[in-house]
């Protein structure tokens, strides 16, 4: 019942409103490929409707990333924009906010050479780590919003027309973001009230870990000391309540990242950097991945482990019920956003320091010692399933959490 | 003969190879409007192939520029990102190339709030001058191309179908940038060597001043102790030979910026910052415009004459002869780039050190006191016509330089 510009709109409005809720006087960055430029225009002007005192937008092109596989020297591969990453940086710590717009190509790197794209993530990791440390920290508010296009739609919907494939991925986007029900706004309130009851129990029950079993699947996650689990809205540390992830299906926390032990598979392909990793099933001994396979993708897998120190280990676990709405549309997104928020997940790599108590004044080797792990990499990796059960640990005892997927 | 696509791909290679002379390694800087996508791409593959380790563009989107003047509070105009800037400008101190792409709407900002407009321009210019202070001084390798886009179009060509606009712009583009010629690398070479000839004789005959005579014109305009002419390839502090301009037909100097007397005239209209300024006529006492008239945007003349001590002088004096090719193809462009290369013109506001000789180790007050102005604006102005009679002057001798818009 609303056209495509009304929930384009509103979309616009959620994002600044909810996703940000941008304060007066803010700036705002926006990155974005070319062809989201329609729903950039609707953010911008919300965000200066909001109060706003400058929009930037750093739009990438797919096509200039892949001519540089094509045609750059190989040492060029161990260049990153550092100037630009620092002024990011610097742009948060002055108080702006952040938003991401994603929907790229989920394959666009598929074919290149695995070492440039390696070498070009760990370089870019590197230059952007300030920044990304207080996007982890939520020293600013921030939040990620989607906007599909023709190529992102066709590999979801393969077998639609082109134009039928994405009018299909914006309804997806559309529905799963809640914009357009009668009033968004305030269905998001409602929502992150529900999310946030949920991790409030979690909180009181004060887990040593968790266990999840199910086809492939039977690990034992450890959480960390004083352990926080999220949901929905989250506070900055500037006290902006902003929801960093629109859509959001999710509660989670960090576990401890020497007390994990097991095997655990994968439910769900993972699309990181343009490239497909599938049937990923690996065994984990305190803390630590020692054995690692995947039916596809295996190289990719294993150089994102050799990462750094951390990214053999977790930083995130996340519990989602296989109702969701995005599960039980049976769309796969090939893209995080969608997909973690259809299914419990694990991240490999960094965590958030948000998720854990009384952090402040604690540095890293602190921070480390409770089971926070540290990484340049946060990479979410698909986990539930309508078959997973899923149980709390306390002093040696059980306690169900999920059967089959659903909250008990 | 040459398709679109070849003419463009033409563009991209002399933008690389004679507009920034691009050397291996050298990241390199681009910014452009969302409209030139397709340049760009050109652009990044031949930066690539000439061994550029990474291209990063900065895309500019005339609706969200709108969309502050529409929605934004009244103190955000005072805001800049300068955050961006700097780290713009510490990329040009580490060596990056910079190229600009231009060609946006013309009158973009025509209507909008004029307070809002020169404050926004301010604290823009302000945040910026680091950047182009490394430009003005060629420390690092830098040029400008044009892409043509619709809106830029129709208002060049009103009588024509937006289609056929859209491709006579597109021809005119082409053609004063020398790309449908043979070997454009080879004509570019030979074009060079014909403005060094030029400055190199007007650098031998060490003028005092020149006088220019025409309708609505007669004025001394001083030239600065040890001024160098110039036109064509610069050589950048770091060695590189570098075209700043595509196309370029002019050969320029500083003037003496206390050393200029008379009255002179616009001979085209000026398009600043989307606003237009025509029929202007101002009156210069030692280097200062004590009066200024314009009988078209004589609002934004006066806030551009406001903005600092140094923007009621002239930095820049350049001659075009009027049968230069942009000149006899009767194109208004409304666009610096291109108008400014059908005219002789003059520059408010800052000089380029470059055409000064012996400034290593001077600082700001000794260049002023050599005449090098000094301001945060640089608006180049178009005096020059088929009527306009030109005279260099040394030891109070008068030496005909043009007659009617001609080299005599
Ligand atoms: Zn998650
Ligand atoms: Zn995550
Ligand atoms: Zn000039
Ligand atoms: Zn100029």
């Amino acid at each position: 019942e609303f056209s495509h510009e009304q929930l384009l709109d509103r979309l616009g409005e959620v994002a600044v409103r909810i996703g940000l809720n941008l304060v007066p006087q803010q700036q705002l960055l926006i990155t974005a490929s070319l062809d989201a430029a329609p729903l950039v225009r609707r953010i911008t002007e919300h965000a200066y409707r909001a109060g706003a005192s400058l929009v930037t937008t750093f739009f990438n092109d797919d096509e200039t990333t892949l001519a540089r596989y094509q045609y750059a020297s190989p040492e060029s591969f161990d260049v990153a924009n550092e100037w630009l990453a620092d002024g990011i940086a610097r742009a948060y710590r002055e108080g702006a906010a952040r938003l991401a717009i994603t929907g790229g190509n989920p394959t666009l790197l598929k074919g290149q050479n695995p070492d440039y794209i390696q070498r070009s993530s760990k370089a870019s990791s590197k230059a952007n780590r300030p920044a990304m440390e207080i996007i982890t920290q939520f020293a600013t508010n921030w939040t990620i919003v989607a906007a599909a296009n023709a190529i992102w739609a066709q590999q979801v919907f393969p077998d639609l027309s082109e134009e039928d494939a994405l009018k299909a991925l914006w309804q997806g986007i559309f529905t799963s973001s809640r914009v357009d029900t009668q009033d968004p706004i305030a269905t998001w309130k409602n929502h992150n009230k529900q999310l946030h009851a949920r991790s409030s129990q979690l909180n009181e029950q004060r887990f040593d870990a968790l266990a999840f079993k199910g086809p492939g699947t039977d690990i034992t996650i450890g959480l960390a000391d004083g352990h926080l689990w999220a949901g929905g809205a989250e506070e900055t540390k500037s006290g902006i309540i902003c929801n960093p992830n629109i859509p959001t299906e999710e509660v989670f926390t960090t576990p401890h990242c020497t007390r994990v032990d097991g095997v655990i598979s994968s439910t769900k392909p993972l699309f990181h950097q343009g490239s497909l990793i599938d049937g990923i099933q690996v065994h984990f001994k305190e803390g630590k991945i020692i054995e690692a396979h995947a039916s596809q993708g295996q190289n990719v897998l294993e150089r994102i482990l050799d990462t750094d120190e951390g990214s053999r280990r977790i930083g995130e676990v996340a519990l989602v019920p296989h109702s969701s709405p995005i599960s039980q549309s049976g769309i796969l997104y090939r893209n995080t956003l969608f997909d973690e928020n259809a299914s419990s997940h694990i991240a490999l790599g960094q965590s958030y320091t948000k998720c854990l108590s009384d952090t402040d004044g604690q540095n890293e080797d602190q921070l480390l010692r409770r089971g926070a792990n540290q990484s340049m990499i946060h990479i979410d990796w698909m986990v539930g399933s309508g078959q997973i059960d899923v149980d709390g640990i306390k002093n040696g005892q059980s306690y169900p959490l999920m059967r089959q997927g659903e909250w008990v």
